[in-house]
């Protein structure tokens, strides 16, 4: 992929900013709920939008849509399936057959104007042909993520002619996507920051159309990419930085505390419980480096030892997944697993020894501030960066790089871990996500274990200072100092 | 695929034998030295055989061909690419430009009747061409994997017509090819069981070329399989029991030991060393019930829950591996590895803490016989009956399943990591091998980790006395033991 100028783009309706990124700028439009007003023009010719699934991103996004829409003469539709379990969680929201706000998926997808495709991957692979059968001439279909674009390469099909397709792909989970909206309402532009794609504009509206839903959904600001690309680096990231890796070293550092003389509750509270409280606080409100800033001289040396033990095997892995996802092999994967599941149910990875010291840890909490640990942080921020180089080298947006490397995970994702726990987020979220973070994490696990543990250990293994100052120098900061500026300062409150 | 009748054949020249296996009957060859004065007549046509490569296959092969063709006017040639390193060795080993036993790679295929090509696998996907363009006419071209197949199949290729091709793939590493035909001097019939398939047969000799070159090999016994069904139960074999399964293994029951309180090397004597050791000499020598059998009754009861719980974790992803290399995912991942390699070498994975305490637990040996480990003991076993399952359900013929699931297991690869260790064989063997074994590898251990340790732990979760029965009625024991009855009374000697 080439770093072309897709990122930047115009709009008739909304006012656009630039955005200095590391070598260029990027247009983006910054949200908020003073453009709903906005919202009517932008969405010319569309009438009815109609919302396929009740899942995570079905629920929040139908939700989002339709509160930011009251006032105008826009409807929006849930559409299920027949005997759909998710019936009577929509009509609790206000979803109903009487409204006309909830009906058969090909009814609501017939009815409308701009038909948003949430339903789950492997339900998309099978039926979107029936979907596509029944659009009126010139709806638009709107993707949350690249994943349909990746079934159809792999398949040989393609999205039918004449209608737009446009994707806008928040950058958290469908729960925070809600959430934070909701938090909005009192600090104006609290939400997800979203991507948003143009893969076909037969009538030239695609861009405005996309711009107003992702204003609709509360995204703080919204950044252009390709739907290849927010497709790489979607399935990538969840199987590194935000899912898989931070699985994979949870699990691995658990062990090696313990292994070093921990019992389990302190050993938790160093390795996962690191992460997902001071470490993700910290560059969630003061960026990557003041977490090794913070650090007094001893453990800046043995963040630095981690982290030069690390990055080399953590980026290593990212390119592979990386490969596996550009060449299909892993959606492949995915679609094999689809079968076998139908038959034998997904075992959950819940019950390691680690995750029982959980509820004390948590129980614990505001005893005292834990303080970061140098060994857990170096390990994490170094597979953070390996991401960040790994997108960058391959050409990725940096609003997209930064959303989806470090704001995704810090702002959202690592909240809700440190709500619940890792391996509760891994048993619980959309099963191509679940599939990819089993398949990788146990991956990650083992090369901590076995290269990144015992050489940050080893006698006469020092830090890397070109590494190290790589990390300190690096255009990221710069990045994620920028996207941080247009973040409202509110924390995501998970119940 | 479906069990048909192609384990069954005749041979114009060997006098075969009909072995009893569960369901029916497979037609097997008995080798031995006796039988070498039959080879002229089987290789009937062949004047010259060219060994292509000189890895660990072609060392033993070339050599072991060689010796067995002495007195006879069959040459046996080793090719090699201009400038290979590996010419010095061969040389050593009697492969000289001066006697016309070392040349070229492609003047050597050109010369040659029967090319038996045993360069890397990445060698021969890049390469084939190139060979399959000298051949003469009527040679026939000689595998001992499918690898070439599931390649060729990948990328639309085919073998040349025209020509013959057949496989003879020894069910053990090139080394213990060599060093048991060494032995078979002293003890007739002593070497590798090996499989044999016929591919493309213009001239109708195709199954006698195939025993001949199998019986020159050493092979104590020969069955006849099909590339297809070779290639997949190589393939899923080296991912699982033969290699990954067994790191990914003793990696998580090593941790298992230490977080209960054992000492280092402790945990390495009840984890690696029991089932390098004890556990697979008790399979060799008196099957797979014996190791139960030999347990009191609490070990017993230890050994049903391990069973118990590691079996469906260890069957799903045995089932998973077979999909991946079925479809060819599991190919194409081998290719972009290869890729990624050509610019940054594989890390080793010996590193990890356990591996520390190999050489205490190797020069504590003798002390005092180490004693089966139920627990460790249950999990192998029920992995190993997983795998037995996995290829029996997917129609393999029962010589390949118990030679692919055990006997190359206890009687080739278990006692060289006895003699190195685990992590070493992974990080040297074939890179199609060490590549998959570091792929599955993890899987193993966090499925060991995750699910099966804390099942066989957790209160009120008792052995399934069903699958503890079926395992104990299983038909592979019979088939074992007649596979056993024909493998000569000789240990393989590891120096």
């Amino acid at each position: 992929m080439t770093s072309t100028n897709t990122n930047s783009f115009s709009s008739a309706v909304f006012p656009l900013e630039t955005m200095d990124v590391p070598g260029g700028t990027e247009t983006i439009l910054r949200g908020g709920r003073h453009l709903f007003p906005l919202l009517p023009e932008a969405l010319a010719g569309v009438r009815r939008i109609g919302v396929i699934g009740w899942g995570p991103q079905g629920r929040a996004q139908a939700r989002n849509l339709r509160d930011s829409l009251i006032g105008t003469d826009i409807r929006v539709a849930v559409g299920l399936r027949p005997d759909s379990a998710s019936a009577a969680d929509a009509r609790a929201h206000g979803f109903t057959e009487q409204n006309g706000t909830l009906g058969d998926w090909l009814t609501v997808t017939a009815d409308s104007d701009l038909v948003i495709l949430l339903i789950a991957d492997a339900a998309l692979a099978v039926h979107h042909r029936e979907l596509f059968a029944v659009l009126r001439p010139g709806a638009t279909i709107g993707l949350s993520h690249g994943f349909l674009l990746g079934h159809l390469r792999a398949t040989g099909g393609a999205f039918p002619a004449g209608h737009g397709v446009i994707a806008v792909c928040p950058k958290g989970m469908g729960d925070s996507v809600r959430r934070l909206y909701e938090q909005g309402a009192q600090v104006n532009g609290a939400g997800i920051n979203s991507s948003f794609a143009v893969h076909a504009d037969p009538d030239g509206r695609a861009v405005d159309r996309a711009l107003a839903w992702s204003v609709a959904l509360g995204s703080p600001y919204t950044f252009r990419t390709t739907l290849d690309s927010e497709y790489l680096s979607d399935i990538v990231g969840e199987r590194a930085i935000l899912l898989g890796a931070v699985h994979g070293l949870v699990e691995s550092l658990h062990r090696h505390y313990r292994l070093t003389g921990d019992d389990p509750v302190t050993a938790y509270e160093r390795s996962c419980e690191n992460i997902t409280g001071p470490i993700a606080r910290t560059i969630s409100r003061h960026g990557l480096r003041a977490v090794r800033e913070q650090l007094d001289s001893a453990g800046q040396d043995a963040f630095d030892r981690t982290y030069t033990a690390a990055y080399r095997p953590a980026r290593d892995l990212i390119a592979e997944i990386y490969d596996e996802v550009a060449d299909g092999t892993e959606l492949r994967s995915v679609i094999l697993a689809e079968r076998r599941l139908s038959i034998q149910p997904m075992t959950e990875i819940g019950g390691s020894a680690m995750w029982a010291a959980g509820d004390t840890v948590r129980a614990r909490r505001g005893e005292g501030a834990l303080p970061v640990e140098p060994f857990t942080a170096g390990a994490f921020i170094a597979t953070m960066m390996a991401q960040v180089d790994e997108f960058a080298e391959r050409g990725h947006p940096w609003s997209e790089i930064v959303n989806e490397s470090i704001i995704e995970a810090v702002d959202s994702l690592l909240p809700y871990m440190h709500a619940r726990d890792v391996a509760y987020m891994v048993d619980n979220c959309s099963r191509t996500a679940r599939l990819g973070a089993r398949r990788w994490g146990p991956r990650f696990q083992a090369a901590y274990e076995q290269i990144a543990f015992p050489a940050a250990e080893g006698e006469g293994r020092p830090a890397d200072p070109k590494l190290i100052d790589s990390f300190a120098q690096h255009p990221v900061h710069e990045a994620l100092a920028v996207a941080a500026r247009l973040r409202p300062s509110v924390d995501i409150s998970v119940a």
